[in-house]
């Protein structure tokens, strides 16, 4: 393995990989061919790999007519996929790399186009040249569903955001992406059957049918399902703005602007509801072709229900087991229309009940164990829990997560076979257009490996060296998750000098926004739709990779008994570059009301590096670290952790460990000689 | 001037600006009115205006229908301007900005639209939000010929490209796109009457007339005329490939790949030349509704013309005077067919010929002194010498060259008013779609201030710093100068830690290419079109903001007679920074050819920083600097001075200031005490 970590920067992990010797040559000579079966998607895929190889090494690529036999690459495919794509088909392929040449070969197109993926991410810069190492990989995937849920309703997504997206997951091989088409705060498609459902529930801002069909082709061309959600019956104020009578109480009906779970829910009661859903239904099952429909199911508070009496009387008359029984009621009149117009029903963990037939699909946000349970109940499932981009988790926290971990992990083989993957989840809130690519990526990336690649391939240190690679070589497929950083903090910034700029970014890079739901939890007002995303707690990357190589250098300093002596060096150099930061972007603070909001992160960030520094030097040299020290520097340290600007100062908890380790009885307390 | 210094980052300056006090308050609730004269024009001006205001500011703006007399800014336009924009249209404005409200009085259009643009460059960041100062502007440009060229020949530029370099441009308030459409390697324009031209002469690479009109359409809205360029007789090769029938020697011709001048040229002696010219010019005047009409008539070596016995029996039967008469004789034939179809003439300052009608227009690439001398004769010019993006001058350096200095300072006021202006020129000998914004951005909005503001400004240091501000509000027009350098920077770092990473980019941020032809004389191999770009020299900025910040700073501590502490301190840290610099990038270089390349200059940095650290450390301690050191020191910078991999390490001049200034005799060679 050794070998495979120093040369490969693959992402996700083939499920099995030999290395050969020496390397392919990469230049603009570069050819590929298609032997076997031949179509328009294996054609395109072609043309997008040459241009995209281009991108990559900065070489003059064309896509020149090769013949089979003498081309660079060449990619063999037995046959062509399903013109609708399926869950479970074969995605395997074969690549082969050797000095001289390379070929893909698959049963059919959605291996031929992994295959061109992994191509891609094997061709690197080297002494000589760009050139791919020769390899063997046999590949395939371990789960079937491996997708990425992208809330386009709280906030709208362009199209070409939402195609650079899909670029970005064809990279990392996922291949359902998951539409969430439906909220309390707006409603992105276009209905021809009733159009009051987009005219009044979005804002002008939908999908059109043909916008919508057009997507779906881009997806079906990079090996992508596209699997449409329209949450029932709750989360669904935007319907009833141009549909109040099918809710549970009288309108009228504005889209909701705030975040949360709100009141609105369908009728479960109302015999036109159905009739309308099947119309709807049926026309949305013919817009998207999936095989799966998805209909939320999540979140309904029932307080409409309670509040209306004729609902209550149904439930009684009906001997229902309350609210949760209405939903079920609902849920399998829903079943029944989605099953009728051909597709299988997709819902979230809430919808679960033995009595619905075994073809549904669980989608589970609270956690495994609801996945477990489904798998025993013989019902197919998808993990979420763990997944959810926007709680701003680490790479490293996401990547532990396991479908057959936990609860899972105890199922009987048949069992296991019914958890079909994992999807991530990108919910919208404090997301636009803007900044969606740097929540989603690199991150996304961990979650990909961890739905394809063997469940043994886990070592998170690896996985970032690979994850920033990619990172680098996605902002070539146009995604903007590095750069709209920096022009994001320009704009914060304003007229600054390159000394003030600098010392922005340097508190930037060490600051990540508050986790899980702290940003509604610390809000001063409660946000809204219409608030603006442009604070430097928008800007950041969730993760902060300075700051996970400070805490790197930190424990690997601790680990040597602090007697790495060069490690020592670069933790001081960093320290007292933060030291010294502060007093670089006070006057910045002054000037932009958008800087003064992380004035005091900034002096947060000097004060735990003086820290840092009072704790290095007692490690170097010796000094008083009594319990008197200890408590002062844990004092600065536990103020600063505190969050100011719904922002957490990351470097803090590394500081901690060399105040630890310096303070009487600490892990390195006798100073180095 | 002190507080209009500190408070507007305009550019270009407007012509007077007047400040008021305090500032009107940008926020989501900002609207938008056009009062008096309305059109598509202006409409879609509003539109870009809001969403400009929207990227910048990060506020959710949306384009309200708002009342004229309660909108945030009220735009008041006279009358439409001409249905195709002609030279010397009027394009001045009002704006006016006060605590409550702004608004734009312009007598046609185009004043609107620049009006538009100066109210987006006066809102900034401030301690209370984002805010417009109040001031009142009345602008007006100096010149009405504020151009750039963009060489689509040598290097095909996509139309995306094109689109986003106009959008910087009207920010700039530049009025000509002059499109350099044929060249040697390539004609770049779809010809229905000729195909063979566009089908034979571009690799597949040209403009639909399609999708010329939509850039014309797009460059009016933005109040950009377009100029075609046809290169003749010279420069032709790729016309050539098609048509060798109207060459001056027998075919068959191929696309140029390498640089330089060429022989092939038109013959002017075959008079079926001159019945294709007036086809094709024909076609090619209806495509391009301009006025102008440009011919190039540059760099015409005569060969092919020399070694046909037909051509020069031609010259001595009609007493030509030889190919340069041969060559009037071509010009004034082509000044008759462009004049036919409605066209004035515009060509390269070698046309110019008392004989030739005055009605034609001179573009100086050889400086003031033929320009001067035109308008001496009677014709109008502009000046391109002293404009060349290509040769990466400094901003500073283009900024200093002036329309009417140099030989055309001495003209009468009524020669001085057939100066029209200037045009900025990217040739694309080593620019392609990636790289290019980055040559023309941000050095060309210095260009385009000499062309517009008044000529008494001229600070440099002024200029950078609102430079340097417009630079990163462009990235929010699509232009891709900033982030482009970086994202190259990773590919050619490839797999790198990010100490690694940053030491290459250290060492990034001070070279730069070497200067005017430089690339051509330090060349290995000669360089042609086929050759990728993907080199350190080709993505690193023409201008090192960190070298001339440096450089001023070493200045200032020389000024200071080396007393003053803060600035020694500043300069000893990054000093120390470019000595321990090399150490970090060795691995990588190591590993990468593109690194490798770097690798002398590398060690180059480190050894004149450590000659700049003996300096300050005589400077600020004592010790000996006597002739033998000073003669240690310089030879060091003086090796480092040489360029290697294409780069000229910008530091070196600055260190050796403090050479000098620390050596005996030099400007503060006492200690300071």
């Amino acid at each position: 393995m050794q070998t495979l970590r120093s040369l490969l920067n693959l992402m996700p992990i083939p499920a099995s990989v030999q290395m050969g010797s020496g390397s392919l040559k990469v230049d603009a000579g570069f050819t590929v061919a298609l032997a076997g079966h031949t179509d328009a998607r294996l054609m395109g895929a072609s043309e997008r790999f040459v241009e995209r190889l281009g991108k990559q090494t900065g070489l003059l690529m064309a896509m020149k007519p090769a013949n089979g036999t003498k081309a660079t690459l060449v990619v063999h495919v037995d046959h062509d996929s399903k013109s609708v794509q399926e869950l479970g088909e074969d995605e395997s392929y074969i690549l082969e790399v050797t000095q001289t040449g390379a070929s893909i070969t698959a049963p059919n197109d959605l291996g031929g186009l992994h295959g061109l993926q992994t191509f891609l991410q094997l061709v690197s810069v080297s002494p000589d040249g760009f050139v791919a190492s020769a390899v063997i990989i046999k590949d395939t995937p371990r789960f079937p569903w491996r997708g990425l849920m992208i809330d386009t309703a709280r906030h709208f997504v362009p199209l070409d955001v939402l195609r650079r997206n899909i670029d970005g997951m064809e990279a990392v091989k996922m291949n359902v992406f998951h539409w969430h088409l439906s909220e309390n705060q707006g409603f992105r498609v276009e209905s021809r059957k009733f159009p009051k459902l987009h005219e009044m529930g979005s804002n002008g801002q939908y999908y059109t049918q043909d916008e919508i069909r057009g997507l779906i082709a881009y997806a079906r061309e990079r090996g992508i399902r596209v699997v449409p959600e329209f949450d029932l019956p709750g989360h669904s104020t935007a319907w009833f703005v141009g549909h109040p009578e099918f809710a549970s109480a009288p309108g009228p009906f504005t889209i909701e602007r705030r975040w949360g779970v709100f009141d609105p829910a369908f009728d479960p009661t109302n015999d036109k509801v159905y009739k309308f859903l099947d119309e709807f239904i049926g026309e949305m099952a013919k817009l998207f072709p999936d095989h799966c429909f998805h209909v939320g199911g999540d979140e309904v508070n029932g307080k409409q229900w309670d509040a209306n009496p004729k609902i209550q009387e149904f439930i009684r008359a009906h001997g229902l087991k309350g609210n949760a029984g209405l939903q079920l009621y609902f849920n399998k009149k829903l079943q029944g229309i989605v099953s009728k117009h051909g597709k299988s029903m997709v819902g979230w963990d809430e919808v679960l009940d033995p009595t619905l037939p075994k073809d549904i699909v669980i989608q589970s946000w609270r956690g495994q164990d609801s996945l477990a349970e489904a798998a025993k109940q013989g019902y197919r499932g998808i993990l979420s829990h763990g997944y959810y981009l926007d709680l701003g988790w680490s790479a490293a926290r996401h990547y532990a997560v396991d479908p057959l971990g936990d609860a899972a992990a105890g199922l009987s083989p048949e069992e296991k076979q019914r958890i079909l993957g994992g999807e991530a989840c990108m919910w919208s809130e404090y997301v636009n257009a803007e900044n969606i690519d740097s929540r989603i990526w690199p991150r996304n990336a961990a979650i990909a490996e961890r739905l394809w690649s063997p469940q043994e391939v886990r070592d998170p240190g690896w996985m970032y060296a690979r994850m920033h690679v990619l990172s680098a070589q996605l902002e070539w497929l146009g995604l903007t998750h590095q750069h709209n950083y920096t022009r994001s903090l320009r704009r914060i910034a304003g007229a600054a000098s390159s000394e003030e700029f600098n010392a922005l970014r340097i508190l930037a890079d060490v600051v990540e926004p508050v986790k899980d739901y702290g940003r509604e939890q610390t809000a001063t007002e409660p946000a809204t739709s219409d608030m603006p995303l442009n604070r430097v707690v928008d800007a950041i990357p969730l993760e902060s990779r300075a700051a996970r190589e400070f805490s790197e250098m930190a424990d690997k300093f601790v680990a040597s008994s602090c007697h790495d002596a060069g490690t020592g060096a670069q933790i001081r150099a960093q320290l007292i570059l933060w030291r010294d930061n502060d007093a670089k972007l006070q006057p910045l603070a002054q000037r932009s009301f958008l800087v003064k909001e992380v004035a005091a992160t900034s002096r947060d960030l000097a004060g735990v590096a003086s820290a840092g520094l009072s704790a290095l030097d007692a490690l170097e040299h010796g000094g008083n670290t009594d319990e008197a020290w200890k408590a002062q520097q844990s004092a600065v340290v536990q103020q600063a952790q505190k969050p100011k600007g719904q922002l957490l100062l990351m470097p803090a908890a590394a500081i901690q460990k060399l105040i630890d380790a310096a303070s009487v009885g600490g892990t390195c307390a006798a100073p180095r000689q």
